[in-house]
């Protein structure tokens, strides 16, 4: 009795009376042999059940739903309110040819300078951006062949370390040169596809690209899916010439968020081997970091493609929910995924996202995001666009982190884009980020959950790792009607953001919450359960995936790294973003 | 091993291949005692759960979702794909005053012939349509408060019955007459509001309507929630000047379909006091079919207003989901509800339709419905449209009814159709019934349970009728993931009709597979629970609700109770419903 609670309709939600709310999560860290017990325990019938009851009712994590009148009805994926074009930004046609608009996005950038940006070494290849490999091929300073040579004897060096630590888990030297070849071939008769022709790139193990079977890093899911044909995205790539060194790492099935995998040994961290590259893009952001590719392509549900971004030094976006076809990948039936392109800076990061964006056609039935658009460099120069944005900011929020040096150091890039460009931070308050936390959690679970039962019904639940298997014990005591309830909270909240759009342009948090963890020696063979590490690097970036706005995280640490800042904005607020690194 | 079961992609389904499968209900008919004791016994922590693992293995209703792959991701409301306009019809603005769409519907139907129509002696006042009142009224031969203090005695007698067999669980006789006093007063100063003013209407229990307290027909809502105020389709017809003589009786919150209710006494059928009106709308098809009002207003999220229309020989119309404005009423967060009009004849539907119709805003962002429109009576004839309609028949399922006269009877009218009008008979084959059934229990109870949950963790759970129970034991063993897999078929049975209506323009059936069935005497204290009976009459009702198109139920038996034909539409194919009953 008497264990109800009355939520008031979000628009009565007095802001002033919000508490910000330290997540506090009470779970024990497991390795080894203990993890391996802990989960056959979990599995079991009705010990199992009442452990993940106490577990979910000690961290306040879906209880309250069944017990919380929430007034909004259930908003099933995100619905997205007519929006205003964005100063300074150009439109981009979702139907036309990817190469059209990797040309448009072209036109976008400062001008390209080759004496400051090319070095002509090819030993020293790293970093190169898009365009350093355009001006080198078309000036006839190097050949995709010559490059593919350097990238497969790297490749081959990672392989074959002790212990294993692939930055992909399917590679086929000779299907690479076969590629680099026929683009050696268009830039010799003088007709290269596109700016990306030649460029190299990897594709998560859970989006489809010929001819690797598509794993999601599992041992088995070749067995159930033999799927080998290219994603929708990964199409578009290939027919702007881009090369595809093979399949990336990743946390099995995108189920975690440190990249651990003992199906094909864990990417390490290019930066500290000793430290986890962050996930589940595991290995499209390592490769990357490493300099092998200018880019790879990444999923995102739960902060996938920035976390691993922040951890390793690189960028990352999670694009608008919807604005990416999904078909051909392994997240095609979810509400919160989306695939996102990671590259070592935000220039690339564009012009791959103007290539691989457009919606599914079944999709436009319900889904209206703003038409896509790319910020205009020149236009943002000359309107001045930088000096009026406004940087939402939700201080106890922001500084929630686990060392003070990452919310010091966002703060002190807030204040230098006060300075240099005249942006305003204003204070804002989220209310209801526990709230939020739990209907991604539901959503996302149910729906991996969803795309694996036919699977476990077959006997491959035993097949996965450990740590996936705690998670979908978890997953499989969420309730249709907390499902339901889920997505009550996500109009909530739904509705509050919307009503920071109207303050604010854009909201600033660190990425994550903590810097690239240690990996620890005895979580290599069986992985671990480390749900207090899960929170610190899944702090901030949920709301992008829950609400299905684009993200945008970006390094900003010396030492290139460590930190990283994102930018969660109502559509495609990329300008200052761009600016930054530019 | 071996559990799992792979459907093909919906568009590579070989219909020829596809045999109808009769539904197999397994389950015990209970009453009285044992009724109570299997209730109590179903609540019980392990036990419950055991039996109803049992139960939904030996009907084959949910387990299945966990053990197959449907390619298809979720739909999780209908998504109406664009549609061309409809021959013979005229549009509606859904934005503008229902006054005016009142009066644009009156221009659609043929003229009014008071000469036929008109008949004066008040004490025979069953049966007269919206526009014999209008003629009466405005031919001064009747005012409205003489109707009312006749339909006052009329309703105060039924409310006398012993056993109780209420066709209103909340009345007040002077709200009444001040209504009745307010509209008699429009007429004399010759200033009426519409052609609704002075119409007498009642209006299901789960719709708010001031001054009554909206309960659900339960005993216990007033006390968590108490709504009195207007829902928004309630408060068009009060601007039209529409008279509410009260809340009408229903089954608990919907959850039943014979109109059962130990709450408040059970509505009996107007036609035959031994059985039951159907439901869920119980109160709204009896008041309707014993004559005292012209309509009233229902809700249907699994046949409610459909199935007690058939069975007591009355019109109901379920509406186009998300056309009819769920705000204030007890539906607001489901994904199959509607609010939908039950009169005698299809003019009085079309005419309370025109009045309630308009959608919710904000559902704007992602439904879209074709724009709403009526068939124009006029241009109909003389395009000839009813001749060029193709009907749609899958004939085993058909026939599939507990009475062979139910499907001769309807199989006589699809002749005459075909004979008076030259309408053509197509045979159809729908696939995936039984999926169907479990898609919607699924996406009903899960939503049910959502909005119950929190009275229940308040101890309500009890106060339930313990049908309701029943049911909510049930809904309370759907997980997450059947819920998702579930908006996953829904995506393929949406695929499925919409090739259906390429070949045809309404999918034709009986409304319900039985007649109205026998009122069992040890029911009415404390309900009964039979799933063969709830089986047979939600038969054909449910793709309505599931899929979103319109549907509407017109009785056909010479008796004038018995059968009921429905028509299934695309769109809004009213135009040879009308036929039938002008």
């Amino acid at each position: 009795m008497g264990k109800k609670r009355v939520m008031l309709p979000a628009e009565e939600l007095d802001l002033s009376t919000v508490k910000y709310e330290p997540e506090v999560i009470d779970a024990p860290h497991l390795t080894g042999l203990t993890f391996r017990l802990f989960v056959k325990i979990l599995e079991a019938p009705l010990i199992g059940a009442a452990i993940i009851s106490y577990m979910k009712k000690k961290n306040r994590m879906i209880e309250f739903l069944r017990s919380t009148v929430i007034p909004e009805p259930p908003m099933y994926k995100p619905e997205f309110p007519p929006q205003d074009p964005e100063p300074g930004t150009i439109l981009l046609d979702e139907d036309g040819n990817p190469e059209d608009r990797v040309e448009l996005a072209l036109k976008c950038l400062p001008d390209y300078d080759s004496a400051s940006s090319w070095n002509g070494d090819l030993s020293q290849f790293r970093y190169w951006k898009i365009r350093d490999y355009v001006y080198g091929y078309r000036s006839k300073l190097v050949t995709p062949s010559m490059v593919a040579e350097r990238i497969i004897t790297v490749i081959e060096e990672f392989n074959h370390k002790k212990p294993p630590a692939p930055l992909l888990v399917s590679f086929d030297a000779e299907e690479v040169r076969k590629q680099a070849a026929a683009s050696t071939k268009r830039f010799e008769e003088g007709k290269p596809l596109s700016i990306l022709d030649g460029i190299f790139m990897a594709i998560k193990d859970d989006i489809g690209c010929y001819p690797y079977i598509m794993k999601g890093a599992t041992t088995w899911k070749d067995e159930t899916n033999s799927n080998n044909e290219d994603a929708v995205c990964v199409s578009r790539l290939r027919s702007c010439g881009v090369i595809f060194v093979g399949k990336a790492n990743m946390h099995e099935l995108g189920m975690g968020t440190t990249g651990n995998n003992p199906n094909y040994g864990t990417t390490r961290n290019p930066h500290d081997p000793e430290r986890y590259t962050g996930g589940s893009s595991s290995g499209p952001a390592a490769i990357v970091a490493s300099g092998i590719c200018s880019a790879a392509l990444g999923t995102d549900g739960g902060g996938s493609v920035r976390i691993p971004s922040s951890l390793c030094g690189v960028v990352g976006l999670k694009t608008t929910y919807g604005r990416t076809d999904l078909r051909g990948s392994l997240c095609g039936s979810g509400t919160v995924e989306i695939i996102g392109p990671i590259a070592s800076s935000v220039e690339d990061v564009t012009l791959v996202y103007a290539a691989i964006l457009g919606s599914n056609p079944m999709d436009r039935n319900i889904l209206k995001p703003s038409p896509p658009c790319l910020p205009n460099f020149p236009s943002i120069e000359s309107l001045n666009a930088m000096g009026s944005l406004r940087l939402g900011k939700y201080t106890p929020w922001f500084n929630d982190v686990h060392s003070t040096d990452i919310s010091d150091k966002c703060e002190d890039i807030l204040n230098q884009l006060s300075k240099t460009h005249g942006c305003e931070v204003v204070e804002i308050v989220i209310p209801e980020l526990h709230e939020m936390r739990t209907a991604h959690l539901v959503s996302i679970g149910s729906a991996m959950l969803n795309g694996l039962n036919p699977d476990c019904e077959d006997g491959k639940g035993t097949e996965l790792n450990y740590d996936s298997r705690t998670s979908m014990a978890i997953f499989r005591s969420f309730t249709a009607s907390d499902y339901v309830a889920a997505q009550c909270l996500r109009r909530r909240l739904m509705y509050h953001h919307m009503e920071i759009f109207k303050k604010v342009d854009v909201i600033v948090t660190p990425t994550t919450g903590m810097t690239a963890p240690k990996i620890p020696p005895s979580a290599l063979k069986y992985g671990e359960t480390d749900i207090q590490v899960t929170g610190y690097l899944m702090r901030f970036v949920i709301a992008a995936n829950l609400l299905g706005f684009p993200a945008i995280s970006v390094p900003v640490s010396d030492t290139g790294f460590t930190y990283a800042i994102s930018f969660l904005c109502q559509e495609f607020f990329l300008s200052f973003a761009q600016k930054l690194s530019i």
